[in-house]
């Protein structure tokens, strides 16, 4: 028995894709301190040289490298010692063949200067003499003036997420505020009649509202700024207004649950007025997860997602996540690192339909183990005990104990 | 030329394990939205049942089960409908032999019905009449109450890092404030007197703070709250005031730089004074990150981290984090995840010395390569292009093109 026709996630995707635009979200400037996580909004390149001068990378002697290349233990080479340098400082000096300047590990490099003595390889006879027994290369024990980075090169791509290693590159570069993309707003709205908030105690044949919670942690989880618009009755008018809001005030609304038939209808019937007729599609070939909805109302794109909780949630993660990244700017549909890991038991799954199987992930001799977290019923478990997603695509009747299948994890190890 | 003995990393660590308590951080309420990321500070047990009550899964009809054991598309079951069970609604029906409710998706069972025969396998002669085609067993297209979850079972552990997943669960079950570690306070110096601050236009000899970045950063990611104190010169007077202020007002210390002799001996020499001579080791057998230095003052662990920032990130990443994790209450040392890749080159490594290598995943042919990120002095390039670190253990003389290794990820795919 169908009340709708399902379509297919390929195809799901492909007009999520073709109707919405690139990114959607404005510019913004942050200070580079306050910038984990948040999106670079244009290409970043250097302004000047890193390192900006000849530098040292060990504790040793400035020379000329050719000036060492008959040194050796039994044959040192004598070299007068002119100066030091130290940490911080310029090296005002200019060094000519038989010269040698002493410098600390990150000095600067006296002019003339191609390259380090380690202070193991020389001694000082006296203080103004220096006795090398190891040659060295042109280049060794330094980094050249813009060695590392050269002025207009990019460095941080547009579209970046900024961990702290890109922090620090663009602190080594001097860029103490960084263009970024706003976060995205999403609005989430829970519908049911038999939805209760956390802090009620349900009667009999109602249950607490959990979507909201999850769909709220996931989407902040991905940068997103979140607004809830709490629990809407499932009948035309209340959802009517509350969409309404959610779009008027959103760049993405999720609305979750009306599990029932009558709440589907209802959501489309919505999505249909306020977006004049824009319900892109209603159903997807795909288990869990089949009552999604996805319509525009204006440019703001707004998903029906199943009321089941693990449903709600892996197609919050599969499909509407990789348009999150989309709309923020963050390059194309991006997924998490995928775990190559054994199957631990047989998982039919019928041809036609992509199933989503949530695994825990066991570390055992040597590989990773996937273990299907499954039970008609077990909602917490489910939830609490899977570390990832397996994806099995249409084409395939299911997999095999034993298969090495790929895990998209969705929390800490 | 050794400054100081390097002692292993397997005895750095177990030191470090040795001389720190499980948790030093307090426990504090939180309100589940604002969970996100917290670390929960007890377990946590369902007060109740879930679900509250015996739940239909599907649409339908609710009946004893054993009426229908007969049924078969020839030989329909007749049964008297009794009435009508909504979504949210109470079920105040109780059904006998011969008798059938209709029921929504999550809607309540009447007492009585153990099972649900679903709306395609019944057919309504008339609205008072049922014929069912299709026998159900018991406890079929329905969760028990109490099935998912028992009141009194601990379903979210202490020391949990709450997900999207966890927090849907303590939704679920009513738990609206959950009892959290706070944050861990952790201070950041950053030493050399050649270090200026991202925002100043470096001297001759001068480079720009980049590790009380990548750190604050790192640590930020991880939940802490970080404060900076600032960049301090290298020189006994300064480092004393500094890192004495920052011990006083932090449960952490991470001091970086003064990657010369003389500064690795002031830091050295503070945690002595301050810390009456709680120096715990002075040189780790790795690399990078040789120059690494562990001290108590009072109870406030301070790390000596190595100012080149790559080797500071590392060590930060394999020597630090376990421990944070390990001070915010959750559990023992975490690792992240580790994703199985093939090397694409030969790496040497010294016995003897742990080594970690910087590595970028590239997904090729249906498996990861790891591609090690080199240079001498590709700082930026090491920092930007890297995805995850392989550790080669000390035991080890290298590793060849085609191994397949373990990376452990510090970034989104």
């Amino acid at each position: 028995m169908e009340f709708f026709d399902c379509i297919s996630l390929a195809k799901a995707q492909t007009l999520i894709n073709n109707v919405l635009p690139e990114c959607t979200t404005a510019v913004e400037e942050t200070e580079l301190i306050e910038a984990l996580g948040r999106i670079v909004a244009e290409d970043i390149a250097a302004a000047d040289h890193l390192p900006p001068f000849n530098r040292s990378t060990v504790d040793g002697y400035a020379v000329l490298s050719r000036d060492t290349f008959s040194a050796g233990e039994g044959a040192p080479v004598m070299l007068d010692i002119i100066g030091e340098v130290f940490m911080g400082q310029s090296a005002d000096y200019t060094i000519v063949s038989g010269q040698a300047v002493i410098v600390p590990t990150g000095g600067m490099l006296p002019a003339g200067a191609d390259g380090v003595v380690m202070l193991e390889h020389a001694e000082q006879s006296d203080q103004e003499t220096l006795l090398v027994v190891k040659p060295i290369a042109p280049g060794e024990n330094m980094v050249a003036k813009g060695e590392d980075i050269k002025p207009g090169t990019v460095f941080v791509a547009a579209g970046t997420r900024l961990t702290a290693a890109e922090i620090g590159a663009l602190a080594a570069c001097g860029i103490a505020r960084v263009k970024v993309r706003r976060r995205l707003t999403v609005g989430i709205i829970s519908t049911g009649d038999e939805v209760v908030d956390v802090i009620a105690v349900p009667e009999n044949g109602q249950v607490r509202d959990i979507n909201s919670y999850t769909l709220a942690a996931m989407l902040t989880a991905a940068d997103c700024q979140v607004t809830r618009y709490g629990i809407t009755k499932d009948n035309y008018a209340d959802l009517l207004a509350a969409i309404g809001k959610a779009a008027g005030e959103n760049q993405l609304v999720l609305v979750s649950g009306g599990s029932s038939v009558g709440a589907r209808d209802h959501t489309v019937q919505v999505i249909e007025e306020l977006g004049r007729n824009k319900v892109i599609f209603h159903g997807l070939a795909v288990r869990p997860g089949k009552p999604t909805i996805f319509g525009l109302i204006d440019h703001v794109p707004v998903f029906g997602l199943p009321g089941h909780p693990v449903a709600a949630m892996t197609i919050c993660q599969m499909v509407v996540m990789p348009l999150v990244s989309r709309l923020q700017g963050s390059g194309s549909c991006k997924a998490g690192w995928r775990i190559p890991a054994r199957l631990t038991r047989n998982c039919a799954s019928a041809p036609g339909r992509d199933d989503f199987l949530r695994v825990k992930l066991i570390w055992q001799a040597g590989e990773y183990r996937a273990e299907p977290v499954l039970g008609k019923s077990g909602l917490i478990s489910v939830m609490t005990q899977a570390d990832g997603v397996v994806h099995v695509p249409a084409d395939s009747s299911g997999l095999y104990a034993g298969d090495v299948v790929l895990v998209e994890v969705m929390r800490e190890a």
